[in-house]
């Protein structure tokens, strides 16, 4: 080692947390980390040299975030064209679908190209469903910024807008061609949406693995404050995404179990009109999952105990559990059974739950007499 | 056998004849022969069962076909709804999508639940988009009544809608679960309609059957008047494209060849601004298929024998072979490259092409000089 190498003061990069999700010639890499959006340029002309991007983001992303990537692709010679959306659910649409698309086609970009999805899983899930169907298919890249985007919506390839008949019934499956989770970028997120992303990593340790769960009750405060426990927790959650994607990409069986607390999370949402001001849908998933243990104590599947614990790690970040914890109120159990009902997952006429035995082991219940769950929803509106 | 059986007069349906698409869990059949149609509620009851359905259909096809369907569904006992839209092209468009969409989302069709596309390639192009984004992808059934829609755009999922920017430049690879072909639905087509999808048959042959070809010249008269000969043909070219389908499902390779004579045409077709009171699709390729032979006798490829023996069968059915044939004329030879370059088989500046050795021996060629199309073309206008 020379003297001069020695004495050079040097930058300690960490390297990225990368989870691999292994399907086939569909596979690709997630890459976790501070700071991943100032070296993405780098990244992407390693992985797609000579290709073309068009960035996809929405306004308040773009604020914050937007000059970092540009100027790193610009540091890296890449061409790249950039489409800043309105923030919010509402560009999960028709019209944005269609004046998305005309960009993209516009900027001229060809099948070996690649989109570039910089926002949370509003801008996520149209970007994706805008690469799946331009010229069939075409590349793309997710940058979520969002918690919710980063341990969710990012990986596992569903796409998709909303219609009037509800939400995400239009989209494709369509796998990313890489996952850049730029964990400092939540630095800017809003308190609220930070906590609503949480539910979703909580899920992960509800649905199968208790000591993830028992991990987050001891350092959740380092999750939420950005020390490196957020790092393992959305590697974690990603890692456990991974996997069930892996095992099920079409979600045709146990890709479902993600939908724990999300039957009973959706119909809030469905009877809140999905006013965010209310509720935004990581706050029904916490609601939801809260419920879920609930209704599975009333199966006598689950323990009084377990329920009680999965409530109070959810309260004590800041999420509500709460029917009665959604301000105006969420109307007669019949209408939620009517919102349940209406919820993609139900079929012919039989309800499909993900109930548990307790912190970490839940199960698909394909038959669940809509009748007893009434019943459960009316015993929970009374308080 | 009881004497009251051999007296009973019986009717005999030949049993139609079937080409599988072997595509593994997206593998499907096609079913080709005369009255289809009205088989189709037996065929889809037994193939289908507990399954619900929406025609989507053109007003023009209704008119011929549609009651023989909704009677053997509604002979059946199927559950089905039926969607009506404009005849033509303009049908392949985002505002007719979306509100395709709509429909089946109000009939409330599930996952497992399927759409029928009844009528020509628009219909099954639109449908079969439709299908493949609803729930993120629910099942379809092709029943094509134009020639060109049962010998190529049924068979193979590729899906789509236009676009400003061009034709088909949005849409997915998404498979039916069934393709019936009613021969006998042909007889009302007009016949320029049939001309043009018999371009498509001979396309086949051209490629790497030129027995098939020398078929089509003693045979074509049989085809065109509705004799065995024009089931003979559909399942030839059902054969050929369900193989190069089979080996190459995403056209990333040898299902270019599909396109023989179609860079040409769809220039034609471009310049032509789609009019298809000037050209037709079919039109556009059997000219493109004149112009890819003689393309490749200029290019020392092909035997000049060659290309004539192509040009004359294709004029003998009435079908145009020259620039020149197309009313209105088709602009300068600049105009014609400009259009090459936006149809989206150009990659990076170089110009794919199929072209042939002969009859029956077509090939790609993936890096064709602009400069030598240009003066070829020039050629070609000056007569
Ligand atoms: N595809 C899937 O598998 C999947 C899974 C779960 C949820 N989703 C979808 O995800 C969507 C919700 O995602 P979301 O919660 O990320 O919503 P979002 O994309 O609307 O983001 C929430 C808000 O945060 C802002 N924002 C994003 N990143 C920011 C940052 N770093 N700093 C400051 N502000 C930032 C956005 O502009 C927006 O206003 C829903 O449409 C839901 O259906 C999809
Ligand atoms: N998906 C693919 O692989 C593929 C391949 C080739 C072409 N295409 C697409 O197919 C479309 C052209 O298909 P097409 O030529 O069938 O056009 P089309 O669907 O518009 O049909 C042509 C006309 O015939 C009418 N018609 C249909 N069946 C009839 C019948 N039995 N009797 C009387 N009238 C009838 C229609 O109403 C229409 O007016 C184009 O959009 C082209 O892009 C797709
Ligand atoms: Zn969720
Ligand atoms: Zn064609």
């Amino acid at each position: 080692m020379s003297s001069t190498e020695a004495t050079t003061a040097t930058t300690t990069v960490a390297a990225p947390t990368v989870v691999p999700v292994a399907l086939g010639k569909r596979g690709y890499d997630i890459l976790i980390g501070p700071g991943l959006i100032d070296g993405a340029g780098e990244e992407l002309a390693r992985r797609f040299p000579g290709s073309r991007y068009a960035i996809i983001t929405d306004e308040t992303v773009a604020e914050h975030h937007l000059d970092r990537l540009t100027g790193s692709m610009t540091d890296a010679g890449l061409d790249f064209t950039t489409v800043e959306l309105t923030a919010g659910e509402g560009s999960k649409s028709f019209p944005v679908f269609e004046s998305a698309i005309d960009c993209v086609l516009s900027a001229r970009l060809e099948r070996g190209d690649l989109l570039i999805a910089l926002g949370g899983g509003v801008i996520g899930d149209l970007v994706g469903f805008v690469a799946g169907v331009v010229r069939r298919g075409m590349r793309f890249v997710q940058m979520p910024t969002t918690l919710l985007a980063q341990v969710d919506s990012s990986v596992g390839g569903k796409t998709g807008i909303n219609t009037r008949h509800g939400k995400n019934l239009v989209g494709v499956f369509h796998q990313p061609s890489l996952v850049l989770a730029d964990t400092s970028a939540l630095d800017t997120l809003a308190p609220r949406d930070f906590r609503a992303g949480y539910a979703e990593v909580a899920k992960y340790g509800l649905i199968d693995d208790p000591a993830f769960f028992a991990w987050l009750e001891a350092n959740w405060r380092d999750v939420f404050s950005g020390g490196p426990g957020r790092i393992e927790a959305i590697a974690t959650a990603c890692r456990a995404k991974a996997h069930v994607v892996k095992i099920d990409e079409k979600e045709t069986g146990p890709r479902a179990l993600l939908n724990l607390g999300h039957t009973f999370g959706h119909a809030l949402e469905a009877v809140t009109h999905y006013d965010g001001t209310r509720l935004v849908h990581g706050e029904g998933v916490a609601i939801g999952m809260a419920l879920a243990h609930e209704f599975s104590v009333h199966m006598n599947l689950c323990s009084p105990d377990d329920a009680a614990r999965v409530k109070a790690h959810l309260e004590a970040v800041g999420l509500p559990t709460r029917l009665q914890d959604v301000p105006g109120g969420v109307g007669t159990a019949e209408e939620l059974m009517q919102a349940i009902y209406q919820d993609k997952k139900v079929k012919r006429g039989r309800l499909t739950f993900i109930l548990t035995r307790g912190v970490g082991k839940s199960f698909i219940a394909d038959d669940v007499a809509p009748d007893v769950v009434k019943a459960f929803l009316g015993e929970k509106l009374r308080g």
